[in-house]
Formats: structure tokens, sequence, C-alpha cells
């Protein structure tokens, strides 16, 4: 009947991506408020904080007291960035959920510009995380790609150029001994278009049929949803989000960076559309409400302005 | 290659949409300073003013001094806006360009709560038109449907809700002697997703395979360019669109109502997808910056703050 996945799995990024980007302190008590909150909603997976130099990115300086003090609820996966070894070894100290990732930039001026790393420097790293999570254990979930339709230092980036680097990335984690099971790509700075997405989507899936493939949408120009819409017509059903549109990148060198798709717009679009989340959308419209009184500034998101379509239905249907 | 349209025709809703609904007044010189700048980026359709009633939108009382101070641009029809007779005479008085419509609402609680008409009154007010229309020598251009994917009071409006509404309504056209080439579907109030815009289009386009759709999308909850671009998919390449994202419907019963989807984001897709809008971007963003200047507060809209990409294209091939 249609070419939309049943169910789609979201992976919340609120919590990091929103607050490290915030110009006030938020505190750590409204941190794991919030995270508490979205655990209530039924997502099953929250990134909670980013271990990363403090100095850099101060709003992700109480990482650690963060992961401490929050009531965890069973069921819920309370995930946590790292862009280095050291970063992971905070981790795993901090008894935070770890989903194994391999990064790799599809760009390389990117990552040379926001890691001082080439290509060939990201795959050196690559095969010390991945000795790193051998001894540790911990499976490789997702080959993760930054920048993965174009970025303001490199322009466009080609299919072929995506299928190479996600290719350097599986063979890396294979010689360790890993399968990886997805392939996350990430817009990272809003080059992507509809169209894109089908290209890029469509280069990666007919390389490796069998694997999952996520998306990271950033809103930067507006179509984020559009491109969501795109990637789950191709069947993708795996994204990351952000509530109430929390968020953007602070390393993107680029004044309009927005943040990650917006997670209830993102839940409402597929809902309507007879894709289950998994989510109850007004309790992730409070959530949202709770996040702009937080940051104390208005969100882009819109779901939680314009309110679902459910409690309209159930008033109509009790009304005839 | 693509099942996308060559070219997509944009009506520029924003000057009409947005004045209307802003609390604060603004001034006669600023509205035509807007629509000078939007008729210098390659709009080819400018909706001006609405002539209604000056009590219940004050917004648009000035409707005749932006008709009459505009200095015109050849090449850009300025259109208007009328919702009865009345209105339709001050359009003729006013010199601007008729584009002639006939409406008609997809969901009858919502007409009778707004225009207080239910269907066999509207369609008897459309004949009355057709004759003022006859009389005035005026093409019927479009038939144009409110609510076509749902409203607030009546919930979900099916597709054949709507075929059979545009059926009676070019029925009333052709026996008044004219033949109509194209459908407007309006979501008022923000209840399309993308899959109902495959099912409404797709219903409408199999009963009148000949005639043009257009789309006229509220973004009320986030979808709205996801919703255009389910609708490029099929062909549709009639959109009317907002600068900035300025506006809102005061009728719509619902607090949360959000404009028209943004004209420049509208126009970065397209372009960034191969798709011809005749659009300058930059010229546009600039029009958005000025818009949010006039209203004093910001406005939705993506691509005024993240910028296009085509400069930076040519500074990175410039760079080269």
């Amino acid at each position: 009947m249609s070419d939309l996945p049943a169910r789609v799995h979201i992976h919340e990024e609120g919590p990091r991506e929103g607050f490290q980007i915030e110009p006030g302190p938020i505190s750590t008590e409204d941190k794991v408020r919030f995270i508490e909150a979205l655990a209530g909603t039924g997502l099953r997976e929250i990134e909670c904080v980013s271990f990363v130099n403090p100095r850099r990115v101060p709003g992700q300086a109480d990482a650690e007291d963060v992961a401490r003090w929050l009531k965890r609820r069973p069921g819920v996966r309370y995930t946590c960035l790292w862009l280095n070894l050291k970063g992971l070894e905070r981790a795993v100290a901090s008894g935070l959920d770890l989903a194994g990732r391999l990064l790799v930039g599809a760009s390389e001026p990117f990552t040379i510009r926001n890691a001082g790393m080439d290509l060939k420097a990201e795959l050196g790293e690559q095969k010390r995380w991945l000795a790193k999570y051998r001894e540790l254990g911990l499976a490789v979930e997702q080959v993760a790609l930054f920048t993965a339709f174009g970025c303001n230092f490199a322009g466009d980036v080609t299919p072929e150029r995506v299928v190479e680097v996600t290719r350097l990335s599986l063979e890396n984690a294979a010689e360790a001994g890993f399968q990886v099971g997805k392939i996350s790509l990430a817009d990272t700075v809003g080059w992507a278009t509809p169209r894109a997405v089908e290209r890029v989507v469509g280069a990666v899936r007919q390389r490796w049929p069998d694997k999952a493939i996520a998306l990271h949408l950033h809103d930067t120009r507006g179509v984020g949803l559009a491109n969501a819409y795109a990637g789950l017509k191709l069947g993708v059903a795996h994204f990351d989000s952000s509530c109430g549109g929390l968020g953007g990148c602070p390393f993107a060198g680029h004044k309009g960076a927005a943040g990650n798709i917006c997670t209830e717009d993102l839940v409402f679009m597929c809902e309507e559309m007879g894709i289950d989340t998994g989510v109850d959308l007004d309790r992730l419209i409070a959530c949202a409400q709770l996040a702009e009184k937080i940051v104390g500034h208005p969100l882009p998101g819109k779901v939680m302005r314009g309110g679902g379509l459910g409690a309209l239905r159930a008033r109509l249907k009790a009304a005839e």
C-alpha cells in the first residue's frame, strides 16, 4: 500500500545539540529535568551530553554531573557523544549507554578545519577507536558521516565520495572484526535537498542493501522535513532529531547554522502518515515548551505552537 | 531523468497574507516598498492586498492606497483578493490585475463559521460572481478550494469531498460559459501531510488530467515544504508562498495558525533540485529581511538566515 516504513526509530538529540550552543548557561538541574521529561514521551534513545573539551564547548562542562544526576527509566537508552579517545574514556566512566560509532567526514576540508585531520588521519583515528571498542567489548553500531551532502568549505559532496568514505570506514571496522549494521548520513550544515537525499541514500543503499540507513538532518534552510520525507519514501527508518528544534552546530562556520529537524514536527508528520514512532505527541510538545522555558527564547518548532491533531479529532468525534 | 517539473510558477502571497495579520499598523509606504522590492526579484505574480471589510481586517483598510501608490514593473502581475462582490467592485476600481477565481470551501463547517454560508449558498454566490466576471469580460483562472485537507471544525477532508466540491464549481463555471484551467487546493489550517497531498492531488488529477493544480500550503505544523515536495513529485508546478514566511489566517480559529510556506525556502529547494523558479534568491532574501524590519519581529523563514548556496559555490569555485 505504501513505500513508507511502518515504524521509525528516533534518536533524540535535543539535550546534546541544544544545550551546547546556547549562549547563556543552562543549569545541570534543567538539563536533567528535560532529559527525564523526554524519557517519559516514549522516545527510546536520548543523546544526553557530549564529552568534549569544556574550553571549546563550555555548555557541556557538566556532562558528568548530568549523567550522575539522571534518574533513568527502563527501556530508554541514554547515549552520549565523544569525538576522541579522551571523550570516550569519560563516556565509559559516566555510566551512560555507549553506542559505538565510527565517525568520518565526507568532506575532507571540513574535518581538516574542525578536527585538524585529513581523511587518512581520520581513518587512523578510527583504528585507535576500534581497538578501544574491542577492549571495552563494545559493538560498533554505526558508521556516521559528517557533511554527507555538502559543506561550506568543499561545496557539494558527491554520492561517490560518500560511498568511498563509507567503504573505507566499513573496511576498517571489518579488519578489526566488527560488522556494522547502520550507516548514518549527516547533513551537518544544511546542504541537502530531497533530491540530494534520494541520490546519496540511493547510492549507499545500492552498495549496501542490507544495512540500515539513518539520517541526521539540520534544518538550516527550511527543507529538513522535506529531506526527511524523501528519506522515508526510500524506506529510511532511523532519524536523529531535536525536541523543539533545539540546537545547531557551533563549529559549522556558519552563523545561520540551525538545529536538527524538530522531533515533534517529525513525529507529527510520521504519525499522520500512519508511521508508528512510539512517541506520545502531546507529551513531546510539553517537553518542547519546557525546553523553550529553559533556554529563555523561542524555539523553531512549529507543532509546539500549532498543536497536534489528535486532541482535535477526539473532540470532533465526541461532538458527533 | 526526474519526475519533478522543469519550472514552477510562484504566486507571492506575502504582502496580503502577511500584513493583514500583524498586530501593529504597517504603513502604506512600507507595504508599497515591500511589493516593489518583491517585483524586482523575478517573481511574476504578487498578491498585494485584500479588498475585505476594514472593520474585520483593519490591516487591509489602505488597500486602495497601496494599489494607487504602487509603481508597477512590466511583466509582473499585481493581484488582489476579494471574498464577495463588494470586494470585487473595489478590486476593479483599484486598477490592480484581476485574476478571476471561484472560491469554495471543501469543509462546510469552516465556511459556515467564517462566511456564514453552507455549500449550497457558496455555489449560489459563485453564480453571482460568474455573472459579474462575464459582465467584466474577466476569465475564470482557477477554482480555489479552502480547507482541502482538513479543518478544525470538520476534521479530515476526504479526496472524494474535494473532487465533489471541485466538480460542482467547475459545472457552475461551465454553465456560465467558462472553462477553468486550474484547481487550487489550500491547506488553510495546516492539516496536510505529504501523503494527504498525494491522495488529494492524485484524486483531482485523475479526475481532471488536463487541468493545472496549484497548492496553497500553510506551515502550521512544520511540514509545509515536505508537502510542497510531495506536490512537486506529482508534477505540481504552481505554488502560493509568502516571503519570509509572513502571514497567517486571522479566521482560522487557531492561535497557532502559521503563514504560508516561505517563498525563499521554496525557491531554494526548487533551484537546488534543478527546478527553475525565475527568481533571484539573494534579492528575495533581501526582501525577507526588509519584511522583518517592517513587521519588527523575527519571521519564520530559514534561508533568510542560513543564506543561499550560490554565493558559497561561486566563492569556492573562484578559490580553486
